[in-house]
């Protein structure tokens, strides 16, 4: 490759989905060569379940996303693929919802400001004022909307949909917002919207899962990052995490001791989102850290 | 203390339950201190649920039973105190039932054996004879009566009282035991049968929760060991464990990857009974570790 | 106890250290009787390296502190014990000391506003001019004087001297200051000088490292909060956490990830420093949780 | 495919090495392709330190060894790669070096007779008679030769290699051995010997890591399985593990402790080593999980 210093690199991600069967890859592989691209990531997966392949690569190539695309489109078409290309480290243009919680919304924010969470945050959407200045702090534009009754929701979700479109989102997460998104809405934001869930699912579920957790006397409690089904609380798992705790703790202290597992297991989730590397394979994910 | 070094020292675990108000360590203390006794360990939990007092403590002392005995009494009375004296590192008498799977029955045998847990095993019975020879190489009897019909349960329910009057069985270890023992049965063992439950609780119950598992794509699974009651699964917990899965695991591989997490989460359940360190408040645990 | 809803209730943390003996467990608890204390949390520990008892108790009581001291004082006299009475929950009279990275500062003091540590902070202390709006989103005043050589400092030294008398520091906090700190500094905030090394000790000291991690392979990479003294990362250690990596970590990636372990760890150390929960026995800590 | 049902499908795994450049996967996808090959896991790896690129695949085809050698080695030549074809689950024949600690050789024959770790073991060797028994029970020759001194040692070494030589071992496991291997050995034996230390490595070497780690206070102790090199404790880190402490454990409890992770640690080095998931980068290990 002796001209590959003299051209800038272009840094792709390409995910795929479809039906698995001999010489996917090498038909992959071979696009990729013609594209003068050099694979510096790769992960695969054959789902047992659902019969379907998912791939996830990383490409480096002098070639534009023409080139690129000339050579993959004709590869989609004969394994009827489901794909995604990117550039690498493109900021992930998510909406963020919340209600008076503070934990997950900072710890986005932080991370997004440090350079370790590849989103661009237009806005912040909240049925309460709470958390302006945290949002202010960040330079994240902040707007709150009382959500007291069916026609102020219903309005909420109206907005969201607008947001939503006005911003190209690619990813509205619900970083503790504490209102129940209608059917409809889940549905339009059917595999892109993330929600954190307060306890170890399947566990316990609904309203005070630490209250629950407190009286069962469990020895290890945790917060589950999901996509948003209109089946509350039973969306596909992206991330899980536990800590332990002992018999001295009240209700209130697990809650305190939870938000901490909340806001990583949250972060996390977005993260993987954001650089491609969360699949659906029917209710299970697909994750290629 | 010149006399102490010419006297050997007695090791007393004393553990205790009572309504709190103020004064009861104080008291405690001092006789603890008229009986030659000092403290080498003491751990204590004030219930806010139901405003009982727990206290475990292990005293060295030239004093004997009697002695000790003597001035715990009448504390015992005043207190209106339910308490129990042994000896630290006393084994304790168990009873360990099995089914077919090896794991949790060789962990326990291999760890008595190699002195890190405090119990003794007359028994091991099982409704299968799968696992006589791992009983023979450690050296403990064994026992199988296949339980195939509400006859052949119901008397080998009778024999496990019996082994259990023979014995002076402390604790029952239903060490993978794949058989609901009877309401009567759950009954008169409360408080001292131990279950391993495959899964992390509350979660996945009944049948195949690893199948569960893997269908609802959990990136935690675990284990968790609870007393027996004849409310199926729903045991006080003594302890739990988890440990990271992802997508390309199966439902088999999950069971294979469970059990490492249930033996060590029966096995510390059971060393924590045997060392006195797990009491009953209501339908939580107290864990003195 | 009828009295005891008519006055208010005071909340003491007492905790100390004396030579181990018979009755001193007796001693105090009679001390706490007759101050009208009831015990709500205690813990202790025997040494068995260097023969020393320590001690840490919470205790409600409608009595004052004169009415405490009174009774505790004879016995710490008897018992020699080093000793110390605080109000649970008094925020600790803190100094941070910082200089560029971003990561610790903020999770203090994100930690401090939520109300999950119980300090106040009088001044962030750096010799960079980074965090300064950090500080003043928390509202803590911030101070930066550049450390350019000997002399510049030796002013930053005393600078530290002058601010921990005005304010009558209780806790200075090193969170990823990159100096070091002269041995008479060290002297001076012996046993109240906290700091955070980003590696597990023992294990790569001094500069870089991430770098030295990532080229030995090493499969886990963590974070230490010990004691300054003037052995450089040879201090008492408080706390320690790790992370599990794997070959595909780069050396930049390692730092990233160990930023999260480094911060966490650091404000738990504070945390339990905070709540009277660290005492030094030699070369050890004891963390009473 | 519609042969595929008809003829019995083998399953392979292939890992190579070579130097990192454009095209690599595409010739071995198309290789595969024309041995009739699927895919059914793939891993890769581009080292930056080195240059070199580390891929490691399951394939199931109808064709056998000779079918897939002949597309191969092409491919091989061409791209200078170090490469490796075998059958997935063969069981890698594998010796055992002891002394008289039970608990690493207990798991690894437990769990090679539980069918989880796909090794043959036809010989423990031991310098110390204490582990007869065990190696009876689970059906494992084994043979003790006592090692005083040099002239002794030697011979141990001596026999090593005999019986390296007359099984064709592939793997030799230091199961808590507690000599010092020459550098002769180590270098006869590189690449394919493994050692568990019992401690975190960087950290405490030589003896007794548990003392000092207990007088260091350390709050996490850990357990490193790694190639033998004739540099002591710093051969390439396969798997290292660390389990929570606290002060009030002794030395002597730090080793019951450290046990776990030690057995846990190797056996998990030796199931991937066994499973072809373990490639090296120069000082540091590739694991393809």
């Amino acid at each position: 490759m002796p001209d590959a210093p003299r051209e800038p690199l272009n840094h792709w991600v390409l995910t795929f989905v479809c039906a698995d069967r001999p010489g996917i890859v090498h038909a992959i592989s071979g696009a990729i060569v013609s594209a003068r691209g050099n694979i510096t990531e790769s992960q695969q997966f054959s789902s047992a379940d659902t019969g379907r392949f998912f791939m996830r690569l990383q490409v480096e190539s002098p070639g534009d996303r023409a080139e690129f695309e000339a050579v993959l489109v004709p590869i989609a078409e004969e394994y009827e693929m489901t794909w995604r290309l990117d550039d690498v480290g493109r900021p992930l243009r998510t909406l963020v919802l919340a209600s008076t919680a503070a934990h997950c919304v900072n710890d986005l924010l932080f991370r997004q400001r440090a350079g370790q969470l590849s989103v661009e945050i237009p806005l912040v959407l909240s049925n309460h004022g709470t958390l302006r200045d945290i949002a202010a702090f960040y330079g994240v534009p902040f707007e709150s909307r009382p959500v007291t009754d069916a026609a102020s929701k219903a309005a909420f979700e109206r907005r969201i949909l607008e947001v939503v479109d006005e911003f190209d989102i690619e990813l509205v997460v619900l970083a503790r917002y504490m209102q129940i998104l209608s059917p409809e809405l889940c549905e339009r934001l059917a595999g892109r919207a993330i929600n954190i869930h307060h306890s170890f699912l399947p566990g316990f579920k609904g309203a005070n899962p630490y209250r629950q957790a407190h009286a069962r006397g469990v020895k290890l409690i945790g917060a589950t990052a999901h996509f948003v089904t209109s089946d509350l609380d039973e969306g596909p798992i992206i991330e899980q995490n536990v800590v332990r705790v002992d018999h001295s703790r009240s209700a209130s202290e697990l809650v305190a001791i939870g938000q901490d597992e909340e806001s990583r297991t949250l972060t996390q989730a977005v993260k993987w989102f954001a650089e491609d590397r969360v699949l659906l394979d029917g209710a299970r994910t697909i994750i290629f850290k």
